[in-house]
């Protein structure tokens, strides 16, 4: 049984940690780690766990916590890890952080763009970056893992394939991604107010926010060059989900006879069975269908669908994933599966739910 | 493994059967009829269980799905099992029927409210009223299982211990009930549209709906007498979720000194208590904690609260169920497990999902 | 032109007097008062007034605030005003509180629920309690209206006409009222936040709201004695919109023959058109059809449907309104309309919006 | 006073016609035409409606209506005007139609991209494109205009000053919209209900949605040139509402020394401001401030906001209308007032409604 310690539990992710781990049969939750609610009964925090959780929050001690787990989650605020990571925790515990400490190699850019000093950058090089069907190999000898964002997992995910293949121009990407209410977090904030972000639709952080780094450089080395994009978040009246829909400028390709042409929908298909053809976690949709939110609710699927536009050379790609699933607690304890050798889906055999 | 055939497994109930079955280890779908989407494949109805059920949708032959499988699941419109069943049938399988057509035990009844003819009455008797809480040792034995209503579920299970107890007035029912909109089914119908039914909230069929007399043939056998009450359902812009308020008079019992006095909170906690105690289902709140929906949504949970409100003397109980879940596929998944022996909670342990 | 202040123009009721009013050809807002935003756009806190005002938020300053404008607007916190309240601005300009400060007659009882000191009772005689349809003829003389609450403006108007006729016994009346989520304000707290509203639905300050004591004290003036009824308050995932849904039982009257009978539809209609059949903001629906939140969006309408249950000899009354409106800023309009002699609809003849 | 008559009253379109026109001081409608409702009161259909409106809905006889009226909306199907119109009927009435049959100068395109037939191409030539505050001089002369759909209102007044400047390469014009579910119309599909919309968002009509070309025609003629874009629209959970967000390539412009550079924010503004200064329903937001649909909701407002990316060297524009509204019957009035002469925003005044 792995011993799981839970720093952030009260949050949309931590609480969608323990709703996963809870079914998991080989990891028990020992540590519901969570500042604001020290020595409250979690199930007191979130209604849906009463009777199924009976612990109560503890304060947020990683050296006092990694001495009586396997595995630290990290579900807290960007420089909360980074401020308190040490050596002798990572030989205590391995380390899955949800937040974006440990995603940027440069930390220069880490901290350009979320505008705090990082406190352990020696931990950088070491740290995974854990999209799963990206980087597993590195993942399984990792110590630290840098769980990746809710929109840069939809975003990488939905265009990687392609990229890699040299089928679209990565440097014409334009990531257009509309996302739940819960990817705010449940800080009481008036924007996050049921009667402002209800019947509303808007955009924020326009060509400013700070996932835009992170798919940089993960289609990077997919491009094997840099690569910069345009990534427009949109806040959606829902609770969960997210959508990306991407565009980009087809590359021609040579055909048999010499000729240069814009590949065909098998080709691009083939590209990304390529990569996610034996990925249980990632379903490539079938010709003429979108993927919808909806349809990877509560589960870790990410649901790709595309479309060639021959009148305009692009690529439309479409990707959906479950924003606290696939996008935050779900990919966490796929990386704990492949850090403890465990079947990378165990736990994770979600059905989706609909409606 | 159970074999299982599903009749109108493209409903919003059946569906929920299929999310639920895929995850039930003593259980395999073997039969996912439909007769609106004959030979079309399950997953192209229902997105979300693309690469999970590669099947396809069959006619409707309950004959000769009764010889291929051990249980048949009914999520049929009101009169179609009613007007199929035979003795045939039922030596060949477990029926449980998620319709109305043989929970009322009087025809006469049934005929007056669903305005349809009984086109098998002679199963009536033999029947048996799936609230599994109440009637767990019947279901073992049945052959057929009626499984009760949404509404129904929610609106005994809040009220039945007090009224089996004799601590508030049958007759001073009333039950004010709030269900989402996948209550009304998947029929393309107007009132069913999301912009009717989002930003709105309407009562409807008030002192005529269907599920009055199952309340209150039920509430009667708790109360052993014949109860009316009043049962007003509205509808909610949310998916899933029923939400009861229940309105009734306390009696006053004798108090040691032999004087008459209200029931103390205890008291009632303690009768709750009595028959819920050891029901994995059933989750009495604490003090001052009141039901929502959310708490159990994805789950097969009653959550029940109360407050006495001793100015007006009256009692008010407060039930919440997921209705596609406790209300109609989980408790009839709940039924399988009772008929074939598996422990009650088997594949039901589902955690509610939150937010 | 009517000039106007508003105090607490940045909560939602404050808002909506600006919507309103900007359309009211008689009346202009000179004052935006709001401590939370001094000195910043109006605008800008509300995204939707760009280009419609061009105000600057000011202070709360209700004594130079009186000697500048005819009438003010308190849209606050109980306490707020009966904290400032004198002779002095009463002589300068009249005052609609839509606060709950001055709506009880018995200073005890304010004080028991909201469990805060009155601190200027001496002005509770002269209130008038502006519930327009009810007390007019008061509201026309007064200098001082107390802005009913949303709740109870919806759930007195539902039942007034059947108490004040003797149809129904008022002891027995139970309000079981849903109502969007702009009723608890624009404060940024954990329960109004977007994913815990969404989806759910719950009841609150069940025994205990505090809009209980104002329901009470006005339909017992109905009743020609003290009342005492239950009602339990619900949060519906939707911005806008009270439903209150009424039981009570019904009493018996004398028949021409001299027998005793429950009233007939036309008896109780006929009670209900004694009352309302003058009135524009009264809508007294159709046999059968009973209202919709929807109906009444954004407009002053009280929409009200009914339904006699023989079974049970209770009467099943609906209201509805929108809680922003008729059950602040609009009704708070119709006040100040009476209060200068105006039309009592003008710049109130809003359209309801659907969808 | 102009005598109106609305063929289609009773879809979305139509019904907002109604709440519109019923405040047009100038305006009365003497026919609510509904083929779907004929002799059914209107408001028996639109419960808001009810004592504001006690007509009758009647058959679809333009040429009877055409001599009763002054003009004539049509808020029909595809091809319903198309099939009928007649000169005598435009020598009759004036004549908006809200359907897309006039749209499109090229009547091929039109087929092709609508798979009908067109009934009546020798009136393509004289209908005029009513996007008032580009063709508002022609919209006065005319006698059949075509009321621009919901998504192309959005999309072209979002990009036209850049694109009129040449400030960005219109063949980069990528526009991602989003719209809320009134957009679908009322009728009664699967697609459109309640639990499939909610909790959701999905892409459809992926390069291949009807509105593209009338988009691309449109900004052809700014660009002075034939334009050829991406456009994808996705379905929000919510009753009303479009979102642009629209990309393209930057082009750079001379500055005073000869050299090239990017356009800075002020040239970007300048630009709006040259075509939309003195416009009474576009508001051009504040740098940084981006348009939220909830903003413009109920009203005939189009809220602009933009950004200019250095990083990648591209402008993200975006806009937000009411689809009902200025995408609809919002700006079916505005041509109405244009054609009659009348100030342009009379009736239209409308104050957006938040919450």
């Amino acid at each position: 049984m792995i011993k799981v310690g839970i720093i952030g539990a009260t949050g949309y992710a931590g609480a969608e940690l323990v709703r996963i781990l809870l079914s998991h049969k080989d990891a028990e939750i020992k540590w519901y780690g969570s500042k604001s609610y020290i020595e409250e009964k979690y199930a007191k925090i979130y209604g849906n766990m009463f009777r199924l959780v009976e612990d109560t929050c503890l304060d947020d001690d990683l050296e006092a916590l990694s001495r009586q787990v396997d595995i630290i989650f990290t579900a807290t605020p960007q420089g909360f890890l980074a401020g308190r990571l040490t050596e002798a925790i990572l030989e205590n515990a391995k380390v899955v952080d949800l937040s974006a400490d440990y995603r940027l190699k440069d930390v220069s850019i880490y901290e350009d763009w979320y505008q705090i000093e990082h406190k352990s950058p020696q931990f950088l090089e070491e740290a995974v970056y854990g999209l799963c069907e990206v980087n597993r190999e590195k993942v399984r000898r990792a110590r630290l893992v840098a769980n990746p964002g809710c929109y840069t997992t939809c975003s990488i995910l939905t265009a990687y394939p392609l990229i890699k293949e040299g089928l679209i121009d990565a440097n014409t990407l334009i990531v257009d991604a509309k996302s739940g209410a819960s990817g705010a977090g449940r800080g009481a904030k008036l924007p996050n107010l049921f009667c402002e972000v209800n019947e509303n639709i808007k955009a924020y952080g326009v060509a400013t926010h700070r996932h835009t780094p992170e798919i940089e450089e993960q289609l990077g080395y997919a491009a094997g060059q840099p690569v910069t994009i345009n990534f427009t978040p949109h806040l959606v009246p829902m609770n969960r989900g997210i959508l990306a829909t991407e565009y980009a400028s087809l590359r021609k390709i040579s055909r048999p006879d010499g000729s240069l042409a814009y590949p065909e929908e098998a080709q691009i298909r083939a590209a990304y069975e390529k990569y996610y053809g034996k990925e249980y976690f990632i379903r490539l949709l079938g010709q003429g269908i979108y993927p919808e939110t909806k349809w990877v609710e509560g589960s870790n699927f990410v649901d790709i669908g595309f479309q060639i536009d021959r009148r305009t050379g692009r690529m439309i790609m479409m990707g959906a994933i479950d924003n606290l699933v696939k996008g935050a607690a779900g990919q966490a304890v796929q990386n704990m599966n492949l850090l403890f050798g465990l079947p990378e889906n165990e736990g994770l055999q979600l059905v989706p739910m609909f409606p």
